[in-house]
């Protein structure tokens, strides 16, 4: 990095800044790089058809002799689902606590990359030590077990990341360890990244336990069955279930492929604890009464195949709604799901269903904390430097100010874009200069194989639609020998609109007729003719400007 | 309608159960129908390039000798936007408030409609009456002035449609008549047709005064320009910017074709007052001092060509963001628009602008009454009969569990869908059968003629795109004589993915030589071995599964 002096430390995002997703980032003295996180994004609506976004690693690949290793701060997609991809670049090992690496131990199966992979389960107290940095760990609270925040220590200072976190003092799990957090802070630290996701959001989140005490009241009063959706990796969320339906005598069929997954991994490591004859299957399910029964299943945020919605759909094989049934959103929509999410809960009460969602009933909490636990990391932190990371620009923006409250001066605060690179010494921060940080699409097997152009075609095609002119010619005798014929797909129902597309049909021959025949044409001419005749006719004719293809066949 | 009979009067809607918006009523008896409102619906996203959808009009096209005329109860778009598509159809004499009226005026014009329709300005205390029914008003508080309920008196009993509306006991504009509605409670009500908007939201609606004060307390606060957004037809809301700025010593800069046309029509009307040199131009403004100004603008759903987006987007020919500003978001984000509002709200503090939005500020309010008021309404009308209207299928259930709180026995309320008819005598009411009450699609010009077909081809064009393969054959002598040629869009770059692209062209090649060469081929035949080879191979390469379009010519 020569826009970073010898004695400095560089810290950058790859992912993650101005954005909720793609979590990537990256803390780099001298020759030792280590990485933190490598998640995925799901992507908004406008990139029509891409099923993830990952950060381009080209950094990371032309460094990679650099790469001290992959440091998990949690098992999240936002923060692990970019890590197969990573890993079919560059090679590196990888450290992250018990769940996470249980979570990844399947991605890395299904991509065959499990074998090459060297993993390393990280216990709170472990330090990695590397020749002039070094990686230790605290515990934090979030919605998913063994969240880290990530301590790496090189020759300017300490560097802080906090991972994704709230501060949940009546936890289901393992509290976070503040007093890790007060003896670093007292140590000195250079610089705090620290996730801004609820930024905007006042006050302190609610506990975990309090989410706990609405799932009971809702198992004291409900006599039906109890249909339960939440985030299948939420194992704090799925165990609270689970020992309701143990103190209320019911057993629990689950339905959805991540939430069967979550569930063997969370007890297989220990995390989810249930007498044996908790778990039944479907058949058993609609063998036993209606009150000694509830399903957990996916499918919270409206996801169009999970299992909830098959439920609400009525396309769901082994269950149908019944009268009495309550279904519970221990979720909340993230913003771009509201209109599923609310679809599925219109088709549920259509269907005869009670359900129980919204913020007014307690039935679940965020994993991030508010203002007031953002407040707390930085007292107890206390960094010279404040890197606000993990949240749209605006959210970054707030959390500077919330830092200047605790003390923090705002000209050292960094809200920076993916790329940037903070250039760090023990008595200075800069923002130094770039390493490359687009965005690359994966749409099936396809890694960055889309790009602007087939994105910009997909949204014509989407809202216009698409109307080819087929034509051959015989280029010798300067004749068409065939056609024009006119197809077309998404733009009107030919059927119906038969009347226009013969007019445009016989217009276009008139046209073409007379400037092909007996004359040298050229055939690019000719296509440019073909939309310029075309175009105005249907956009005159249907206030429509469809992709129009015209195909030039030599015979 | 033959399944209601002769004593019994007829309640349904075209469109406004389960969905906000396309709200079109009619009340029947006889040969006497009342219709009430012709909204249209803004498409949700899977409604690919659909501008509007309105409904199917076929009963009122059918029975357009008994229809009366058309009651407006208020000005919004989703209650007067179909209004020019009806009267294509079926001519009717229109009735509405002042401002409700001189917003369809326009509507009517663009549509070359206005000289055909027969407008009628109603005030509160009019009574239209007619042979054996008769319509009157009362008048209600909502997000925009001139809002009514309407009474059908019918011989079976009194019909109320509420519009929509809110309690605002310390409104900006005339307070609702609670008296008038107290005293057709006391008359009796057969049936109460309320709107259901925020039945899931507890409580009280906050007063429009109240917005007012938090107006005031930022332009006291603000030293930079002020950039405010809201809706256009919220003239209350402009009034009350108008007034804060006219307090504070600011001129206003309006932007934005609809809020230049509200403020045209409020002013013109009366509904909007301020001092005669309050309004500027662009020239003025850039002249003027930051404190002295405020810009007035529309765009606060995010909608991607109104000036607030060209504004934070940089592209805006009179307004660039300077350090300073302070954008204040009078509105609410409609769940759907949540992402392209926060894209703009990022874009703005990225310009360096400060932004104001979201509910902690009070800086809006919703137009629709909350529970409580639903209640009052309920307690006020004292109905025999309950429709719930204009709401989600959730929200119609919870307002029946709300009208049974207050007395309105449950197996008394009507959750209905769209086409339903409600049959009430005096002491009975039944769903009694259907009407058609479809959705028909608007895009560019066309009105129904885009079906479930073509919006299929534009999601499968959007999400993975299409592969056209070309072949000229020689029928007679069983040839091919051109190609097979691939043209893609919206699949891969193909400049990039030529390789696979060369190899499906050879592959192609060899098929279709062995099963035309010298045999009769039927060319459907052809299409489908084409499609049959090509889909597994480029799924097996790209694991996507783009739209195949063989083109078979003959030469």
């Amino acid at each position: 990095m020569k826009f970073v002096k010898n004695d400095q430390a560089a810290v950058f995002a790859l992912g993650g800044l101005g954005e909720i997703g793609k979590n990537t980032y990256a803390v780099q003295f001298q020759d030792e790089i280590i990485v933190i996180d490598a998640g995925i994004k799901f992507p908004e609506d406008d990139l029509l058809g891409i099923d993830y976004v990952i950060p381009d690693y080209s950094y990371l690949v032309k460094n990679a002799d650099k790469i001290k290793g992959l440091f998990i701060t949690h098992g999240h997609e936002d923060h692990i689902g970019g890590i197969p991809y990573l890993l079919k670049q560059v090679n590196m090992p990888v450290y992250g606590g018990k769940l996470a690496l249980g979570l990844l131990r399947n991605k890395l199966e299904e991509h065959g990359l499990l074998r090459q992979t060297k993993m390393t389960v990280i216990n709170e107290d472990d330090v990695i030590k590397f020749r002039k940095t070094s990686v230790s760990f605290i515990r934090t609270t979030h919605s998913i077990p063994d969240s880290y925040a990530v301590v790496v220590k090189t020759p300017p200072g300490n560097i802080v990341h906090t991972g994704d976190f709230k501060f949940d003092f009546t936890p289901v799990g393992e509290p976070a360890n503040l007093t890790k957090m007060a003896e670093i802070g007292k140590e000195g630290v250079l610089c705090l990244l620290s996730d801004s996701t609820n930024a905007e959001v006042p006050n302190f989140t609610m506990s975990e336990r309090k989410v706990g005490e609405s799932i009971d009241e809702v198992f004291r009063k409900v006599d039906g069955r109890i249909i339960f959706a939440t985030f299948a990796s939420n194992i704090y969320r799925v165990q609270q279930v689970t020992d309701a339906a143990v103190k209320h005598g019911r057993k629990i069929a689950v339905f959805g492929r991540s939430m069967d997954n979550a569930i063997n991994i969370g007890h297989e490591l220990g995390y989810i604890n249930a007498p044996k004859d908790t778990f039944i299957d479907a058949q058993t399910l609609n063998r036993l009464p209606a009150n000694e029964v509830m399903i957990l299943c996916t499918g919270s945020q409206g996801e169009p195949m999970a299992a909830l919605s098959r439920i609400a759909n009525g396309t769901h094989r082994q269950i149908q709604i019944q009268p009495g049934d309550t279904v519970v959103f221990s979720s909340n929509p993230i913003p771009g799901n509201n209109t599923s999410v609310n679809r599925i809960i219109n088709l549920l009460f259509r269907a005869g269903a009670e359900v129980i969602y919204g913020p007014l009933n307690n039935i679940h909490t965020s994993g991030h904390g508010s203002q007031e636990e953002q407040k707390l990391m930085l007292r107890l932190i206390k960094p010279k430097y404040f890197m606000p990371i993990h949240g749209e620009y605006r959210m970054l923006k707030i959390h500077t100010h919330l830092a200047e409250d605790v003390g923090v001066p705002i000209e050292n605060s960094f809200v920076m874009e993916n790329g940037d690179v903070l250039a760090l010494s023990s008595n200075d921060a800069q923002v130094a200069g770039r390493v490359p940080a687009g965005d690359v699409y994966i749409d099936g097997s396809g890694i960055g194989d889309i790009g602007n152009i087939v994105l910009r075609d997909r949204r014509i095609l989407s809202e216009e639609g698409l109307v080819i002119v087929v034509v051959s010619v015989d280029k010798e005798a300067n004749k068409i020998v065939s056609g024009p014929d006119l197809i077309s797909r998404g733009f009107v129902y030919m059927r119906e609109s038969g009347m226009m597309i013969n007019e445009a049909q016989q217009m276009l021959n008139r046209h073409l007729k007379s400037s092909v025949q007996g004359k040298d044409t050229q055939w690019s001419e000719l296509k440019n003719e073909i939309s310029d005749v075309l175009g105005p006719y249907l956009f005159e004719k249907t206030k429509r400007r469809p992709m129009i293809l015209p195909i030039v066949m030599e015979v």
